[in-house]
């Protein structure tokens, strides 16, 4: 169920070179001409769009960023140390970032999010379900994403794009069979929790892609906020 | 009950100023020309005594230590990502460092562990003390201390203390109530765990000290490894 805040929080999830991030700022350039937006914002209901990612959405996330994905240690992070980093992240986000933002009336678009810890730590490294859900719990409060769109793509074409990116983190090096793991973790997410989680065709055109989650949002918008909408 | 390791796990805990480091320092110094501890190192039983400490003990927790520590973010670390910070580096030191040194037999004195945790984030700052139990469970595999030694000093003995080093840090700068509150904590720890838990009354002679936890580190020693020392 969406959350009772002014604002919503909409995610992007997905595995690696799926298209995330542009999808994100599309959708984010697109609100800004969007009507229904533009009514809301003119009855106050909604203050604006803010956009966002995990990790690394606060000057903390930002360190601990850098530690987990670029940053060559000694010795790696060992799997659970990473799983609590995330934690932290997402702690500070949500408490300092996301929350006061939704309470604002902010529309937050946010790069990964709670079910990015389920489908890498879960089962791309094999740690415990219901431990990630406490972690989700508690570093979030019990804020859950409003939608989620995972992009879903061939696990070998998402790799290729990220190489011919020519930035390859850490998380990406990992082993094919790691990242099959990770999305059969999205696949079962998506269909688990279907109303909150939308599963969108990456290998689509990406502006037709980018149509299709528009047109998404727009629904959305209209449910959500109906009772402004009517008010005239 | 005691780990079932070659090596052991001898913790210091206490409140700020209460002379931990030192202490550690001293029965460091000590054990090397203990005979007990000799005789065992003659016996390829034990490899050798190590000193480490949380927050700090590895690479990432050296990070770690300075980001909840030392370093002024514009925004303040939330607790709850504190709390995880604090899991994270404990996880890595216990994955990296203690839980191999234990199995290669060394005698591991540590500066501050678990139960600093329930004192400062659970008592200090009123987070969740099963919660807290779950993380410290979950960071350290249920590695526990095979013996602590808490320093209890007046808290407000121990902040003058710290405060003529001239080095207060994040943790110190807190208000008294706070550092009353932690104490409590461990008060109440060493009341429940009173066999694993041994208070020093840390307003006494810093020799005196030292002879103290001598003694009884030397019993200890006595009791885990009695079958390797009676075998002639």
């Amino acid at each position: 169920m969406p959350n009772k805040l002014l604002g919503k929080l909409i995610v992007f999830e997905g595995s690696e070179g799926v298209g995330k991030t542009t999808q994100l700022n599309r959708l984010f350039e697109w609100l800004q001409h969007c009507d229904t937006l533009k009514q809301l914002q003119a009855k106050d209901c909604i203050a604006g769009v803010r956009i966002t990612r995990q990790p690394g959405g606060t000057e903390l996330g930002v360190r601990l960023r850098q530690l987990l994905l670029t940053e060559t240690l000694e010795h790696p992070i060992e799997d659970t140390a990473e799983l609590l980093l995330y934690a932290a992240d997402r702690a500070q986000h949500v408490a300092e970032v996301i929350r006061p933002q939704l309470e604002a009336g902010f529309v937050v678009l946010c790069d990964r999010y709670t079910d990015s810890t389920v489908a890498y730590q879960g089962y791309g490294r094999g740690l415990n379900l219901s431990l990630i859900d406490r972690l989700n719990e508690i570093a979030t409060g019990g804020l859950q994403s409003d939608v989620t769109f995972w992009l879903r793509l061939d696990v070998a074409v998402g790799l290729a794009r990220t190489q011919q990116r020519g930035t390859v983190d850490r998380i990406e090096q990992n082993q094919l069979d790691f990242h099959l793991r990770v999305k059969q973790g999205f696949e079962s997410l998506a269909q688990t929790d279907s109303s909150r989680i939308v599963t969108i065709e990456a290998d689509n055109d990406e502006a037709a892609i980018a149509t299709e989650i528009q047109q998404i949002v727009q629904k959305r918008l209209l449910q959500w906020y109906r009772p402004h909408l009517t008010r005239f």
